[in-house]
């Protein structure tokens, strides 16, 4: 017998996919969709169902677009540098760069990491565009802005091979003490890589 | 400029709404739906939009159910003892409880418990429904299992002054320790209940 009604139990189940739910936050929203205003539910349930009709990739730099845009405006707007890109690995990276307010260069979603347990290699990156745009838009500076983790580390590896002797100057994220950590509680890579990369004053 | 599309800065907007989630959360939420299988997004969609007209309350628990049944199967259960009425705030307590599988009795859900400061008066409560199912069902125990809160316990108060002479037994859940609590870290009100409650072995 179910103890509760098998359209809540339907909706618990999908609410369950989404990333780091489990079933007791996902009763907590479902319950709340119930309770809520009917409004509020059906604006949800219709942004999603047209979620994937309305959203697509901009076609020079892979970042999210209106389906309806070819390019993002974050590429064709003339304040934008073309001769930087910043190599990222997924769409909300841009958002997390474009947050800080100090970047006027464009974007390149990679679409991901090479990650040879995931089954994602080179081959299913946006690579082979992002060497056909350093010659299209003479790009002097690439940023690899990848994740500070293993596939990020190795991506970044395997970009800096294959752009290899192309006329670019291929830079890094800077890596140290994020703002706010104390010393003390600083793991020993982190402040290895603070020490390694101090600077002058 | 919109760094995302508009469809998708509409769709982390209505997650966000969603108890606990904040814009960071909703984004991942949101590109995660982008990201999977339409099939898992346009499901999530339909359940969603269809749930307000799915479920129902019970007409004489309150308890969520199919909105083409009158009764819970909770109610109607011969197996279950109607003469033992466990009283609960929310439609998920009901769940809490039946997972103990302890349970052979029938609930009734107040929908909520009295809170001035949130407007909540024991009018909008269905306190009305359970007196006259003390006399209906002839019930000879009710378990006060309301949440241990403020709000709680003062409808617990209530309740009890409601029912007042009418002969039935009114319990309420033990207060005590929970499982795999360290004494030490026991805050003084839970240990004090502990002690106060405590059993002849």
């Amino acid at each position: 017998m179910n103890i509760l009604p098998k359209s809540l139990l339907d909706l618990i189940e999908e609410l369950g996919k989404l990333p780091g739910v489990g079933p007791r936050t996902a009763e907590r929203y479902a319950y709340y969709l119930l309770r809520a205003d009917p409004h509020i539910s059906s604006k949800l349930a219709s942004s999603i169902a047209t979620l994937h009709e309305h959203v697509g990739y901009c076609s020079k730099t892979f970042a999210l677009v209106e389906k309806d845009q070819q390019l993002s405006p974050l590429y064709t707007d003339p304040i934008r540098n073309k001769q930087l890109v910043a190599v990222v690995e997924e769409p909300l990276d841009v958002v997390a760069l474009e947050r800080t307010g100090q970047f006027k260069g464009t974007y390149h979603v990679l679409g991901g990491a090479i990650s040879p347990i995931d089954g994602i290699g080179p081959e299913q990156l946006h690579i082979a565009e992002l060497l056909q745009r350093i010659e299209d838009d003479h790009v002097d500076e690439i940023i690899l802005a990848m994740n500070a983790s293993v596939e990020g580390e190795s991506t970044a590896l395997y970009l800096q091979k294959q752009i290899g002797d192309r006329p670019v100057r291929i830079t890094r994220l800077a890596r140290g003490l994020p703002v706010g950590v104390d010393l003390e509680y600083a793991d020993q890579i982190t402040l290895g890589h603070a020490l390694e990369g101090r600077q002058k004053l």
